[in-house]
């Protein structure tokens, strides 16, 4: 069996574009450009909890690193850098060599070195730590909403929660279930709109634990309060697959692992947004907007009606308990 | 049970001293000073494999974070930052309390910041990566070794694996074991000696899986033999805690968990180094040389023999297979 040593040397190294030191030493060293912050974010994926033990090594590599990149995304950075920490019941090379192939597949996409890494024996789980670079002051955090500002979100939210109802057999007869298995298995970290949308957006987060629950942390972080348009919901993609009404929001609203970027940005910057929207070919719905009050969150139908939405997000702790 | 969320904000959350925005956002942001490369290095420890899952929970909040900055350490990095990622069976709320004050009591004394998390359900395991500063070209890595360097190390390497070896009842009466356990338990990064080397060492790394098996790694970076001196090993702490001689060189040669720091520098700094050593009250013994050329490690006795020593460091996947 390789040494732990050989493991981190044989997979995960690979030339780093912009490090000075990479993988193989007791810390990786580089420089991050003058006048930048550095943004930092950690994520762990635990076999049984965060995916199924026989996912296909590939997917979970891409997946690893894409979950990390989206936070930093979200925080409108540039991701450059990152760690791996594996833990493996046992080193097997075929899954260990597949993984290795996706997570330097999301991180070629990208332009991501691999500074670092660790490897253990230990259940199945893998920690990424993502590190980018924004320039100082320009960072969207989740704290700068106002009252009357627009709320946006990127790409299909709910899809991935869909795709897992199909894999664990909770749904039955999907028409399409190609578009919800690859949400849920190659998410796309929206790097390039978190960088597009430094200047224009006021406050984001990526949409990781559902929708409902994510606005709630926006809302809550702002001092504000939020009302969505039912009718301007984004949920063409889950009738397309296959999802009744019903099933279509509840995994808009409380699914997970959606890794969008949901953001709240003045009515002025509409005409902006929805350029970048065509420029960089992501589609981006605006759902709602924000009000000035801390309140709960409301759901506005098409006919006036309006609903108290909870923030019942995908909890870990919750759901798997 | 609470959620995600607040297990983050609840237990390890506290004023950021260095970084613009600490834990409660999607990722934490932080200036490196002009001039200064970043270290950054990952490490994990999981129940079971690195730490018996009845721990206390004190010491474990201290080694988690200790282990990662004995890294920067060697690298002569100043640490300043960490994240930290864990997986819990459940929440015990006394445990994770404990946890965290053993962890913050390592970062107060270090004037770590820690500036992320994330905290998800899983079997029992925490990864740390540590950020550092170090002025851009200072950092000492394992590849500048010279032939003729003496070879150096920290503290009683060794004691950590007496430790265990006194936890598992692998060996019987112990006239003292209170060092041994509180070496195993609540490891000491050399943090000021590290840094003190900048300029000193050629080479550094830090021995975490036995000083053989390190100071190959060092020597096979800098392309380099080694002869070891037996009557220069630091054997005292060994003898005074109940080893005996067999006993005490296979702790010191083969155990792991020291994280004392091991580096070569040239005959001519002895004397400052020396110096260092008193000034920081950490002890140092020199205890060889390096040979220009790779060769295998020589441990020469007091009588002139020498014999071949094996790097058989302590590694996670062979030593629990």
């Amino acid at each position: 069996m390789p040494s732990e040593f050989d493991l981190i040397r044989r997979y995960f190294t690979r030339p780093a574009a912009h490090a000075d030191l990479g993988v193989g030493d007791d810390a990786a060293l580089f420089r991050v450009a003058a006048g930048m912050q550095l943004a930092v974010t950690t994520d762990t994926l635990v076999a049984g909890v965060h995916f199924f033990p026989d996912a296909a090594p590939r997917d979970l590599g891409w997946k690893t690193l894409a979950v990390n990149l989206s936070d930093l995304a979200a925080m409108g950075a540039t991701p450059r850098w990152a760690t791996l920490a594996i833990s493996l019941p046992s080193v097997d090379e075929d899954w260990l060599a597949a993984f290795a192939d996706g997570l330097f597949e999301c991180a070629t996409r990208y332009g991501i070195d691999l500074v670092g890494g660790d490897s253990t024996r230990g259940p199945l789980a893998m920690t990424v730590t993502a590190l980018g670079e924004v320039p100082a002051g320009t960072a969207i955090t989740r704290a700068g909403g106002l009252g009357g500002d627009d709320l946006w979100i990127s790409g299909q939210p709910g899809l991935a929660a869909l795709g897992l109802a199909i894999l664990t057999g909770a749904e039955k007869q999907w028409p399409n279930d190609h578009s919800p298995l690859r949400a849920l298995h190659r998410p796309v970290p929206r790097v390039e709109l978190g960088v597009a949308l430094r200047g224009a957006a006021r406050a984001m987060l990526d949409v990781s634990d559902g929708l409902a629950g994510d606005l709630g942390h926006l809302c809550e972080c702002s001092g504000r309060g939020a009302v969505l348009e039912a009718a301007a919901l984004p949920l063409v993609a889950l009738r397309e697959a296959g999802a009744d009404e019903a099933l279509a929001r509840r995994c808009l609203l409380s699914g997970g692992d959606d890794y969008e970027l949901l953001f709240a940005a003045p009515p002025a910057a509409r005409d902006d947004i929805a350029a970048l929207a065509r420029q960089l070919d992501v589609p981006l719905a605006r759902i709602g907007h924000l009000v000035a009050e801390p309140a709960p969150i409301l759901l506005c139908e098409a006919d006036g009606r309006t609903t108290e939405i909870t923030p019942a997000g995908f909890d870990h702790f919750a759901t798997n308990g």
